[in-house]
């Protein structure tokens, strides 16, 4: 693992990111909601190196977001299941996938979300779990600091929330 | 970059990890949400070296997430500024964010999506955005080819439909 560990430690987004680490464990993690867990299928699937492969399921394992059953004795043989922590992931690739289809599949959609109910393809919300009310960062929501906030935490985002406030102080003029 | 193709390119999620990159080019996507535009402030917020941070950038202006803007001729000075492609990324981030906030803030909250009409906290969730129904996935909803799927797309992802409607199915005993 050639990352560091971000200074601004407070950011869940950084401390998301420290678990997941790289790509190849979102694409495992993927993997796991498709209900892969063997070791041989992982690799068959995701192409990837042996040993790399060991390294990302076993940094995985370690931060708690899959779990290592013994399936077989002789000879030993282990699956990955996803923890409780590995599936509260999904919101995150259901984002990520809902993004790459809106922009970056030119020729249509190769994997879609659809409602077995209706039939029909389905386009991601986030919204208020409490109101269902669409989120709208910048105008009627905001990202602020929380409870836990330390002092450089909330230097950070009272100059984040003035930016946020106003989207077109974001658009930069060209010079 | 030390990264590879991913061979199913035909998965959105593969497709939006090969945009972003890594970790870093997340965190640089974060800042400038936040209203970071230029080069010295990305640098002090994210404390990272000048070289990859200029490699960072210059990848998320080529991947289309982010627009070089001159503000200064002598010196000539650049800003980075959001493409309607990066500030589309958004869900992402913000599902990253609660997801952090419930599994890896023991502490309690840092940063928190707040609602500036009543005040409160905002758990993030994603519906459906024609009907605004919370997504049952494996349930009422399941990941499934589209029209622009190949063979070997089909053929994973019927195995995985198969594997998400039973979730007790993925949940292996333990031998």
């Amino acid at each position: 693992m050639q990352r560091k560990t971000f200074r601004n430690l407070q950011c869940p987004i950084a401390r998301s990111l420290e678990r997941v680490g790289e790509w190849w464990s979102i694409l495992i993690l993927r993997d796991a909601f498709y209900g892969t867990k063997r070791f041989d299928e992982f690799q068959r699937n995701l192409d990837i190196a042996p040993n790399m492969l060991t390294r990302r399921l076993n940094g995985l394992v370690e931060e708690g977001l899959l779990e290592k059953h013994q399936y077989s004795e002789r000879p030993p043989r282990y699956e990955y299941v996803l923890t409780e922590c590995g599936r509260d992931f999904r919101p995150v690739l259901l984002a990520l996938l809902a993004w790459g289809n809106r922009n970056f599949a030119p020729e249509g959609a190769s994997v879609q979300i659809v409602d077995r109910d209706t039939g029909k393809v389905v386009e991601p919300l986030l919204v208020d779990a409490t109101n269902g009310e669409p989120l709208q960062m910048g105008k009627r929501h905001v990202v602020k600091a929380g409870p836990a906030a330390d002092e450089r935490t909330r230097a950070r985002l009272s100059s984040a929330a003035s930016h946020m406030t106003n989207p077109a102080k974001t658009a930069a003029p060209v010079a």
